[in-house]
């Protein structure tokens, strides 16, 4: 069995990815797409090389300009010589192969640089979950070394927030001018910010924009247990490059601050991320398990959606069924 | 059993709903909130009830305006003399108590009247997914005889796209200005919309972002296998009332059209509905139920959390294992 020609395969393609190869990792990265049992395996040899790299989130509304951050960051960070891992999660975009042709339009500067590993991800209507998904590929980019993964994240939805703690810093993206944007942030995913950037700074209403923020966060850490780091807010024009060297000395003073001596910050930040992986994944993987079981024994999802719609069953009493029939 | 105590408050309730009491109505979608067995009950016995409303999705980012709309058809569809129910899913809001207060202030002139059910839905930080709630809840006022079903959904990511498919009719709003907005529409909700708003459309551009949004729709249908609905693009001044009209008739419009003679349209719709919903309650109930049965041998998620912290395991084979211990 330790010589299967499978196993073989399954090695090489960790030392490569290992070593930095940009086609067995795209390889790899398709496979997780693509939902092989394979991709799991080499996953799992990739595990225990992960934990180096500094991951950090980029979340707003389309529009706010985050792509443009995390290009001019990028430019930053080769400058420095430390290498880059961008993973663009667009659920929005399920047309097949757009994603990726994104990618190269938005990226152009930085495609042909191979110290920087672009690719984005889309639903692509299958059952797993894009929060399990970005897990995945961040451990490989980490597995393979890069030194700063920057994530970003369409919208504002409960994916973007479970996508938020799969980042050891997130950066929360809005733009002057929009007043509800704000009561967004507000209500709910002003917690997972540990940065704020207003970009298109330029446009009226900035200051404005960061005295709201900055009243919001005052208020958030006046009911926060802890209060040892002070989000700062940041004026930035992406465009322009403007505020790009304040981003990126305000995301280097988050590390240090995640990574000081007293480790109490980490610890929790790396419990969340490990704590989400694992329920992501079971999640996807108990669905995946049960349909697939169902499937090999003939039974088809479609005769149990033919009894809801004509309510000669119920979603509720179907689902005990199955799950019945299932588990031990 | 068929006379214990439990059964007797459980077809209780059922009767209160069906006949549309507020309090009955407000505990049991706190029941779903908390994820409460027994709530699961009486969702079985609502069921059979279900199937006359017509549910309408409003779908765009925060700030665009989504809640003056769905306030103004309410007060057009209470002089019709339909009932009301709305739901306002706000994944951004986890501070309990602050969505109902939301609702209060949005909705103060629906508040008092009776024919108008008011809820929102935050995630509350269990596992229980938002589209399920959704799902649940719209069952729920549906039983109860709510004539339209208003479902309110902040933002465009993946979740938003699940709770667009529990409507029968989805209109996606934005505004005039959002370029790249409209660049996330063309990528990927286009598909899922029936009816298009231009919302606050006395700003600079509404007339080009109108022309765009037509452009994508028409590209859309000639690279779709079913034409047979144009979906309109309407300019609309939510806080003035202006193009509510018109917007109310083309939602009436796309009603008639899906439940017209060629039924074709309307079981589509029907049974992606059924599929998403047996799909989201099986993937939230088979991971409930695999962690509870853990729990119950007194296994605690906080000893695998840590392996994969430490890199003694990775979160890939902790599943596998999980898996094969729980399942036949």
């Amino acid at each position: 069995m330790s010589h299967s020609p499978k196993k073989t395969y399954a090695m090489t393609i960790v030392d490569l990815i290992l070593a930095g190869d940009l086609r067995a990792t795209a390889r790899l990265l398709r496979d997780i797409d693509d939902e092989l049992p394979t991709a799991r395996n080499i996953l799992k040899k990739l595990y225990p090389h992960t934990g180096k790299a500094h991951v950090v989130g980029f979340t707003g509304s389309p529009g706010v300009g985050k792509s443009t951050l995390v290009d001019q960051l990028t430019t930053r960070y080769r400058q420095e010589g430390l290498t880059v891992g961008i993973l663009a999660v667009d659920p929005t975009s399920p047309f097949s192969g757009g994603a990726i042709l994104g990618d190269r339009i938005r990226m152009q500067r930085h495609f042909l640089d191979s110290g920087v590993f672009i690719r984005s991800l889309a639903t692509r209507g299958h059952f797993g979950g894009l929060t399990r998904s970005t897990f995945d590929m961040i451990n490989v980019l980490d597995a393979m070394g890069k030194d700063v993964i920057l994530v970003e994240t369409v919208g504002v939805g409960q994916d973007e927030v479970e996508i938020a703690h799969s980042a050891h810093t997130t950066v929360l993206v809005t733009v002057p001018g929009m007043g509800d944007e704000v009561q967004a942030i507000k209500a709910g995913i002003m917690e997972i910010g540990s940065i704020f950037v207003v970009n298109k700074a330029d446009r009226e209403g900035s200051r404005g924009t960061v005295r709201e923020l900055r009243n919001l966060i005052e208020l958030g850490l006046r009911h926060s247990e802890d209060a040892s780091w002070l989000p700062p807010i940041l004026e930035t024009e992406g465009v322009k490059g403007r505020g790009i060297d304040e981003l990126h000395l305000a995301i280097r003073r988050h590390k240090e601050y995640l990574f000081a001596n007293d480790r109490g910050q980490l610890d929790e930040v790396l419990r969340k991320r490990a704590r989400n992986q694992l329920i992501e994944a079971l999640k996807d993987e108990a669905l995946k398990t049960l349909l697939q079981r169902r499937q090999a024994r003939g039974l088809s999802l479609d005769v149990l959606i033919r009894k809801i719609i004509a309510h000669e069953s119920d979603p509720y009493s179907l689902v005990q069924e199955m799950l019945s029939e299932e588990l031990q």
